[in-house]
């Protein structure tokens, strides 16, 4: 790293982007600059910026701070000792600025989940190679110093599971919905109107941006090479308010859930990655975790449980991330971005789910004729499904629809799916089943 | 720091003290080796130990490393990087230790709160002085990295506010009296039978505990110099059933609370450190906290609030807490033990609690005779103190004793004060008004 010779000579950045969290990472570095000085042993000075117009009131004045057209042209700057990629998409101009910054010996810091979860290990060996530091805090959950708290805080652990919520976006449309019994559409359009949902939703409700997290989450937590390509991911889409309504009545709330874990197949060691909407039982605490907010659980083989919960977005939240890399970096606390070597992270093969038991909610909307409910628990039995209960709701939802909805014991993961499939082209089916897990206590 | 040259070379340690905690950390080097030296870039190794009794079974093997007699000997051998100190106690063979560690150039790893709040600053200067690793996660909330969250993942903020659930054994004794209905003394003689409280409970149920551990955070969060001698501490003693009870039904539960936050007191900042028992509101992450867990909400200017929960004691958890310590020390990623060197941390006055406004819980005893209630309204009134509810609870208690319990308006604390000074003598009242604040959403 282009480092100056005195640790008291200021850490000088670029900054590539200048959207909310740019502006918010310029703002947090004016307002607490005295303090930053004092804990990072220097000041941090903005040298650089790029972003696509030049010319635009953003709040904070970017005119003192040379100018590049081009952003890739800042990591070949000399006055500058690390890049802040704040631009996004996970190729393009934020994987080649990455790209020059590391091999030019700068520093990266960046906030781009989706580049760490598909080319991070890639960008971990330019890293290491030039003996520059890499860091991603504000990559996962924002302001939550998770990255740092599965990399440093449980280091000392072999961790048995690492999951939580996220995505602020879904969890907002979530626990919204069980606020106003509003259905997913409609709960929707108000979270885009409010600015928690954006105008192209895709990546956040169909689980996406939460299984980039996870992946980056599962490598450092589980000393695993980033797979993103086997995270199982399923949106929130097909949450109805009826769900939440049932899960209320049966104790649950309803939340996206990512969950890693590991466990031995046949004696090689298999890694688990999935985001599921999942039922998760009033009193686990993250069954508390509303609005935008994420939380992470990490639970380790002698820390037991641990909790990370706070702002999941927000540029407030996503500057104190970036500027508390920033901040290790000024200080010289860096290491391995994925807590040990790229070499000697394992390249762990993604676990079947079959082999896993867990309790089900299941939910089918079919027609309201005399026997569907024999056919769907003679399924139910044929495929060794055992029914803890068992709701059928009436007509409310009209035409001729009726819900039913019913929690399973916990059994084989492969058993729903064999029940599925013995249902699979019934006449009294009207939609696709749903099918929630259960959050383990 | 002694250091080998290489990387590669193990960290020598000699661990002070082999009780559940030492023993712990022998168990966790042992268990997660491999992962330990991934992670840490190299081997760490248990050359040296010494404890009161050399021949006794612990459970693990001890008998290949060096034995020191005399535990401040472990601080001169050359064989050793770093001194693990678990013997606990502010002065004595604790400290005698510690100095003569850090003055032979010796990290310093220790879980000893009352040794930091009582003398971090000493020691930290002296490890400055040594360019000597200083390192205390284990000193406050057990497995939770809530130091390191403090010293470097909201160190891009200015916190606003530090507060939470520092004792285990009080979170203990509290959650257990909701539930069961006991009264304190009843539920204490239970921990102490189930481990959950120590035979002489002093230090935990008058919140001195708490309040070493809240005199470290604060020091960290806010940058001031370590002064534990300024914490307002009041215990749990004075809890009784009725007081969560009435909480209950009030919209509450009764938690040991630990805050700190630094306002303005005519244009110069100044400290508040209290550790005591609050009303939090259902709803609160701090209310769901059961049990001897502990949790630490840090409220940044640009992070907003922030949540560290989990295990606040056990040899499990503290044997994580001081292992990750190592790792850091292992990886030479250490720098300032309060986040900023000893000379910049700021000796911030204590603040006078009068100043500030809250909600409040107050209880009175008071004879079963006509006029009570009038008196004690009467001195609300006068000291304008503004009642939100109250209520009367019949003579349950016997002996013509009956509770009066109310809740304020939000106010300043010394009106409330002065209430109760109006109060003082009079021959209504049968014991010392209990006074609990709420802690604000």
């Amino acid at each position: 790293m282009a480092t100056n010779a005195s640790t008291s000579s200021p850490l000088r950045i670029a900054i590539a982007g200048l959207g909310t969290v740019g502006v918010g990472v310029i703002r947090l570095l004016g307002t607490n600059r005295d303090l930053i000085a004092a804990r990072a042993g220097r000041a941090i000075e903005v040298v650089a910026v790029s972003a696509r117009e030049r010319h635009k009131d953003r709040g904070v004045e970017t005119g003192s701070y040379a100018w590049e057209d081009d952003m890739t042209a800042l990591g070949a700057r000399d006055d500058v000792d690390v890049v802040v990629e704040l631009v996004g998409g996970s190729d393009g101009p934020a994987l080649a600025l990455s790209r020059a910054a590391l091999k030019g010996g700068k520093g990266l810091v960046t906030a781009n989940k989706a580049m760490v979860a598909h080319h991070g290990l890639e960008l971990a060996e330019a890293a290491e190679a030039a003996g520059a530091p890499l860091k991603f805090e504000a990559a996962v959950a924002g302001g939550i110093p998770v990255v740092k708290g599965l990399r440093e805080g449980t280091s000392a652990n072999a961790l048995t599971k690492v999951y939580g919520i996220l995505n602020g976006t879904c969890n907002y449309i979530l626990s919204e919905m069980e606020e106003t019994g509003a259905d997913f559409a409609e709960t929707l359009s108000e979270a885009q109107a409010l600015g928690y949902a954006e105008a192209d939703p895709t990546f956040d409700i169909e689980g996406i941006d939460a299984a980039h997290k996870l992946a980056i989450l599962a490598a450092i937590g589980f000393g695993a090479k980033v797979d993103f390509a086997s995270v199982a991911t399923t949106g929130i889409v097909q949450v109805r308010a009826a769900d939440i309504a049932q899960a209320d009545a049966l104790g649950f709330v309803i939340r996206l859930i990512a969950e890693a874990d590991v466990q031995d197949e046949d004696g090689t060691p298999k890694l688990l990655q999935r985001v599921r909407p999942c039922l998760v039982a009033k009193g686990h605490p993250l069954s508390s975790v509303d609005g935008p907010t994420n939380a992470v659980v990490a639970e380790g083989n002698f820390s037991g449980r641990l909790l990370f919960q706070g702002a999941g977005a927000g540029d407030g939240p996503t500057a104190s991330a970036v500027v508390a890399d920033l901040i290790d970096i000024a200080r010289s606390e860096v290491g391995a971005p994925f807590s040990m070597p790229v070499d000697q992270l394992q390249a762990l093969g993604p676990a079947q789910p079959g082999h896993r038991t867990e309790r089900t909610y299941l939910r089918f909307t079919v027609k309201d004729r005399p026997g569907v409910l024999a056919e769907i628990t003679a399924a139910m039995r044929d495929a060794d499904v055992s029914i803890e209960s068992l709701i059928q709701q009436g007509r409310e939802h009209g035409g001729g629809e009726v819900l039913v909805a019913m929690v399973t014991h916990e059994g084989p993961e492969a058993n729903v799916t064999e029940a599925l499939a013995l249902l699979e082209g019934s006449e009294s089916l009207t939609g696709e089943p749903l099918v929630l897990p259960i959050l383990p206590a």
